[in-house]
């Protein structure tokens, strides 16, 4: 009863690829644990990430192996299209254990299998690769040749399928709609925790019965000097009557993302704040317009703070980043970023937060998208209000 | 504006608890990733975990220092106690960076308190504390003495205070609000997002004005033969006329996590079903007697089995764990596990999830409880119906 979000011959494309990918970096075997690239490969969906579990793919093996917990193996039959022999459970006496790590076991499944000398791509930098996971690993298996896969995995994941897209424009529309309902919900003296509480109900009620999953970063939303900084959550303080409030959420479908920042103020803005705003929707509009087939990721940057640069601003931060299948704790892919130096060429079907966050020293205003990239441009996946938004 | 939860003294105990750890274990310096050890130690608050961050404390230096992103420094000035120059910012350049990485400029720092040949300890198995963050770290103060701390503050954490048994009482009722309000909404038929959706909402709404915050984990619910594994999340789908249903959520308030698991049939139960969940619920019976100050973890674990032989069954896994402050992907403190072999002797204080499921081959039955350890046994910190909860 597997139930993958993709065709079997979808899955089999990106299995070829990421091979592919593997014999030119010179792979004999990937270890991944980003649960966004375990899903991605095998399809396998569940909150398990919290102990080491991970898929491996080996150049001669035809499917990909999951291994983890035991008690979450059964997840691996129920949501992949592995076959029963490539699912490996490791002993559940292993789980937060001080001297043994369920990476012995791992070792012990890549001996089992004669890749003990195999030259092994490990994700160094995906969250849930702990330190001790990579030393228990290369301590079970000392023939082995072990480097940094530099997320080979994440980026092969860059061009999103017509598949994927469908489900991105679905996360753009669950996004919208919650957006909207946080503005309706916002009023001077309602208690932060109210809205919120309304912003996950409309994020996973979704749209005309497409339902919405978690979404890989609970709901942001500073307020007053702290939307100075992006990334605080909500109190059980009222809205001021007056004042800014900045909210980052995303529509999820499957695992697959579409965030968005939106500024409100309650009460007349400052003018300085409401010719922020101007100036951030048309840098964003200036990167939009950039964001075409065959342009560099830096390009778009580039759009962006030239428009900054005529209103006398500048931002430090990059400007945006990939998006796509996400677990928490980040809705990013960790590949490309629009920043200077970034030459990653766009292509059609490559998906990106365009992040236009101004975080100043006491206020801060962000008005981001969503976008694909076409041959005419960044095309929006969602459709909310592209200004302040002024609630009186 | 620093709004911590706690007061400075309660801080300052803690400082001090971990400095007196710490010269036992003989570290001069420890750093800490957890998020749930960052807001410990210092009140730091914001979902940034998803980029290097950490809290350092020196035996010499008077408070802990926040390393972070620059644009988050300024969340720690607003979340934290710390002074203004023990709040350090990265260069945003080095973020996801193929070359360059955040803990370059950390060891530039301890470098540059004097600290170059320090003897520190990392959380090793820390779940943002990546194998790369490691690399770069040890390559940058190559004449440290690098150990892993073994989870020190986690520890340090394990006995709480009656300011924060307050917080996880609020966290209970929370809880059981949830819980309460996911079964009225189900129905044969209600999809399962919908169900959800409610949840959310009541997670987050609370009681008597007491909000909740994000939990750790997102609500699993798994349905009919899902219910064999305890992971997996919802989908579209319409509840059945028939079967099992699984909930696990937690009430989280300012952090602090009560976590709950129920069980629900639709339609008449089976009787073997009826069965175990009498069992399961005469198992907890015993654990939560057992779990009084002075017994030792592993003694509630076979309080427990003890049940469950006399019945003919078994669970393999752990029957539960420390629990308290959280931050996704997990509640559990990764210290005390109520198992064969703990030996941790209980105290008055500490907080624990029994987590009683039985995940069998084809289905499941679990009915948990958060409870803090008293000395007349395990006291009960939410208040949901402790039985098969049969929905027609």
């Amino acid at each position: 009863m597997s139930k993958t979000a993709f065709s079997r011959a979808e899955y089999a494309k990106r299995l070829s690829d990421v091979k592919a990918r593997m014999e030119k970096a010179g792979f004999d075997l990937i270890i991944c644990q980003d649960p966004a690239n375990m899903c991605w490969l095998s399809g396998f969906d569940g909150w398990s990430f919290y102990v080491p579990q991970c898929v491996l793919v080996h150049l001669e093996e035809e499917t990909p192996i999951w291994f983890g917990r035991a008690q979450d193996a059964k997840s691996a039959h129920l949501t992949t299209y592995l076959p029963a022999r490539n699912i490996i459970p490791f002993s559940e006496k292993l789980i937060q254990h001080a001297v043994g790590h369920p990476y012995d076991e791992l070792a012990e499944l890549v001996r089992a299998r004669g890749w003990a000398q195999a030259r092994i791509g490990v994700e160094m930098d995906a969250h849930y690769y702990t330190a001790r996971c990579h030393a228990h690993l290369t301590q079970g298996l000392p023939d082995a040749q072990f480097r940094n896969n530099g997320d080979l995995v994440n980026w092969a994941r860059l061009v999103k399928s017509d598949a994927e897209i469908a489900l991105m424009r679905e996360a753009g529309r669950i996004c919208t709609h919650a957006i909207n309902r946080a503005v309706e919900k916002m009023k001077p003296g309602v208690p932060q925790y109210h809205v919120i509480a309304d912003i996950y109900h409309a994020q996973t009620m979704g749209v005309d019965g497409i339902g919405g999953d978690y979404a890989a970063i609970c709901p942001l939303m500073p307020v007053g000097e702290g939307t100075s900084t992006p990334h605080l959550t909500w109190t059980d303080e009222p809205l001021p009557k007056s004042g800014l409030v900045m909210l980052e959420i995303a529509g999820a479908r499957r695992r697959y993302h579409a965030p968005l920042t939106r500024t409100m103020h309650l009460g007349k803005p400052p003018q300085k704040i409401a010719d922020l705003a101007k100036v951030v929707v048309e840098g964003v509009d200036a990167g939009l317009a950039t964001a075409r087939t065959g342009k560099k990721a830096a390009e778009v940057e580039a759009a962006w703070q030239a428009v900054l640069r005529r209103h006398g601003l500048k931002k430090e931060s990059r400007v945006g980043y990939s998006i796509g299948l996400a677990y928490p704790p980040d809705w990013g892919e960790r590949t490309v970023s629009l920043r200077p130096g970034d030459e990653t060429e766009l292509k059609a079907g490559m998906c990106f937060h365009i992040q236009s966050g101004m975080w100043l020293e006491d206020y801060g205003v962000a008005i981001s998208e969503s976008f694909v990239v076409t041959d005419k441009g960044g095309e929006r996946l969602c459709d909310a209000a592209r200004e302040l938004i002024v609630i009186d």
